[in-house]
């Protein structure tokens, strides 16, 4: 029997744990909230970072690598940065083991014991501002535009995959300026380019704008976020990009001489994504039946299945069948013949849709009779008889169509599900009931902010960049406002 | 003034120490034994790890991702692995920090100490092995062929920038097979691949063959290797791929039930390149001016060089260059065209001597008349004037010139380096006074190796698979021997 998904009217979350495992996506680990990343998950994450990587070099921006180890005085130096990171570090202490001599049993070896701790790295601002130290005298050392795709190291209490893991993968670019506005700049490229990826790769529409200081990156003076709506109403955070002023050259006596030959301190920026798009891309777009995958990101995007009884039929199906595989493979297509005769068409059928496949053709001994194939897509499930000397035109009019219409779906779903809310029993309801996106006014302060998420769970997701000015009072305190921010329950 | 190197002849080790920095691949870090790879030579190792990859996926692997931590008690599992990596472990032993009520200052949180310790990767073959026992029940699930591209960290006492570093850059592939011999032939596929690679992209020639038990991988049975010669006459190991035989699938208890319906224990192999290859690659080519690079790895194939005194001339300059940059980067080249004007020419012919950068193109007011341009390649440092419309013939015939060239020059120098010796007193005399590679009779023990090694620093890099048999009398004890091993002193 085909693999079976709790439904996400049952239960949300476990439809979510269900999927990532039986679309073979990952798995934990032995080691406590650390995941492993299987093929077919990886091979998407794989396609995001090439994606992501060809758009950041066409910024101007050069991968390179930073260690994996801060010394613990690094960590130190900026006050705000320490503060947000210290309570979940993974502790390098000793560089030895060996065998005890008495039990027999490998331990730690005390006497090599560090002398000063390592930190594996959560984010790393602080051991790369050590090194821009030394990259940057004048004016034209700047900018640098560097970027890495690393792991890192959060120790997270509660973990699931891909959403909230102890080690998982990201990049993390990093920059230097001469200028407060270029840097600006910089940050607010960033995040424009991630929800460019996201709206038009993983075809997840997003929202642009600003953290409060309550939600802002530690070490940071402004944090700009792009936030999607999940399925069950909920905030997912998936990109943030940093502008942090001066705070780690000061930190880290970054200065440069000006054009004007002024000692001045550096302007910086920190941007970054991880395999947190990964639980954004399942939950975004899939189904009962399994994953969605948008056409762009699906490392296979055609799954042909031959459909025959006889050996004699078995030959002639699959000569088509590679035929086919051949016409697509010229026009582009990441296309998979699944031939093996260990399993039965409609086991194969479920196969696929649980691992999202974009478009399924299925050929038979009848289709061969009457010149056609079965071309199925995954987003809607429909099926249709094609013509054999079509099948190209059409799997590439779906891929384009499949990639337009899950866009659509889910704006359409994230338009029914936000509110502008100007009454707190209203607020209240909602994020109770039949959580969502709800536009509201707020009197700016921090306070406010943690009381509505006390009683409500929400938080504000951000101040959006095109939130318009507008008189209104504060949703909780009544106090004036004069935009509308994004509150939502969050991932 | 240009950058200046010390020469090899002076101080090969130093000259490369000098390389490695002037030529902007990578600086020692603030972290013992780890190196910060700057975005040049970032930009090399992306062009190796994607031509690999590519070289993996066409062989049939696929990515994953395992994790970062090993719990101390899988390490133990496999008795000869964690003898040869117990020595040399990052040991992670706890997960917070926390600020000193008394002192303020950040220390690690005593009460968060970790149950079992974590080490820090050198190698996955437990945390792997660990995870496959739950993936192969039946012969269906196997072969698995998977690979993974991350980072290791092995406490290093002395290191040397991409030789030898704490933490570096490596691919592991971990496969599992249902039979013996498909995994020696998946271990030996694996190595011709590497040499491969070597040969005709890094155009390094290598010798292949197997580890003596004393060389060999811990925890393998059998270690197949590729031997380079550097410009110094010593050996560098470039690249391994073991058939570990039943080993960790014994440790892990990993079997599966065969087609004839027995439970049997599961085959395995991995194999790695490294961050080292930057090593070699550096070292295989480079000159007293900087470094040579192979045309198919140089992150800039082409520099344009613009030469001018007045506004006008570098209008009309520059209008040329960029037409020609054009022309070749619509052949497929890697081009940048070098227009600061806070440099000299000379400044810059120097920069992309130091940088490898394997043709360059000079403009001038001058050839703008002629209808020429100047074109000098890196390799052999000469230049010829090359009319304006054959300039991308030109080009283009040099990519493959130089790219057979550095390889043909590598080639000869190894041969000129590598003596069949049968004499004791002349086997000392090269290892002491011209070191290079000794093809010399051995009698098999590990105690004659090892003397060696401490008499002379050699070591048996291999047992050639090309080696003949051929009677013989061991070069140290005299004892009988039927074939030559490859000796050298080694990086």
């Amino acid at each position: 029997m085909a693999k079976e998904l709790t439904t996400r009217k049952e239960n949300y979350s476990q439809w979510y744990n269900d999927l990532v495992i039986k679309a073979d996506l990952a798995e934990n680990s032995a080691v406590r909230g650390c995941m492993v990343i299987k093929p077919y998950g990886y091979a998407i994450w794989e396609k995001m970072q090439s994606i992501l990587d060809g758009m950041f070099k066409k910024t101007g921006h050069s991968n390179a690598y930073f260690p994996l180890f801060i010394p613990k005085s690094f960590f130190s130096k900026e006050a705000a940065h320490v503060e947000g990171f210290v309570k979940e570090c993974a502790v390098v202490t000793h560089y030895r083991l060996k065998k005890d001599e008495n039990s027999n049993e490998i331990v730690v070896d005390e006497t090599a014991k560090l002398e000063e701790e390592l930190i594996v790295r959560p984010t790393s601002e602080t051991i790369i501002w050590n090194t821009y130290k030394n990259w940057i005298q004048s004016y034209r050392d700047l900018p640098i535009l560097v970027n890495q795709w690393v792991n890192v190291v959060r120790w997270e209490m509660r973990t699931r995959l891909f959403l909230r893991t102890t080690e998982f993968l990201w990049q993390e670019g990093h920059t230097a300026h001469a200028t407060e506005a270029e840097a600006i700049g910089e940050a607010e490229k960033m995040i424009n380019l991630y929800a460019d990826f996201a709206e038009n790769y993983m075809g997840m529409p997003v929202i642009k704008g600003s953290k409060t200081e309550e939600e802002r990156f530690a070490g940071a003076v402004d944090t700009y976020a792009i936030e999607a709506m999940m399925q069950d109403g909920k905030a997912l955070q998936s990109g943030t990009s940093h502008f942090l002023g001066q705070n780690f050259a000061k930190a880290f006596d970054v200065r440069f001489s000006s054009r004007e030959g002024k000692l001045e301190y550096v302007w910086a920026t920190s941007w970054g994504v991880s395999t947190r798009l990964m639980g954004a891309l399942i939950m975004a777009h899939s189904d009962d039946n399994g994953l969605v995958l948008p056409p762009k990101l699906a490392p296979i995007q055609v799954v042909i299945v031959p459909i025959y009884k006889s050996q004699d039929e078995m030959k002639r199906v699959c000569e088509a069948a590679v035929k086919i595989r051949e016409e697509l493979e010229a026009s582009g297509l990441s296309v998979k013949f699944d031939d093996r005769d260990t399993h039965k068409p409609g086991w194969k059928f479920s196969e696929y849709e649980m691992k999202g496949v974009p478009v399924r053709i299925a050929i038979g001994p009848r289709d061969l009779d009457n010149n056609t194939v079965e071309v199925a897509r995954r987003d809607t499930l429909e099926k249709q008889v094609v013509a054999r000397n079509s099948v190209d035109d059409v799997v590439r009019g779906l891929m384009e169509e499949i990639q337009q219409n899950i866009f659509r779906k889910s704006l359409d779903f994230r338009r029914n599900n936000t509110h502008c809310v100007d009454n707190w029993e209203e607020f209240r309801d909602i994020m109770k009931n039949r959580p969502g996106f709800v536009l509201a006014h707020w009197d700016g302060t921090r306070e406010t902010e943690n009381r509505i998420k006390e009683e409500t769970k929400a938080t504000i997701r951000c101040i959006p960049f095109d939130a318009e000015t507008e008189k209104g009072k504060c949703i909780y305190t009544g106090k004036p406002s004069d935009k509308r921010v994004l509150f939502a329950i969050a991932y």
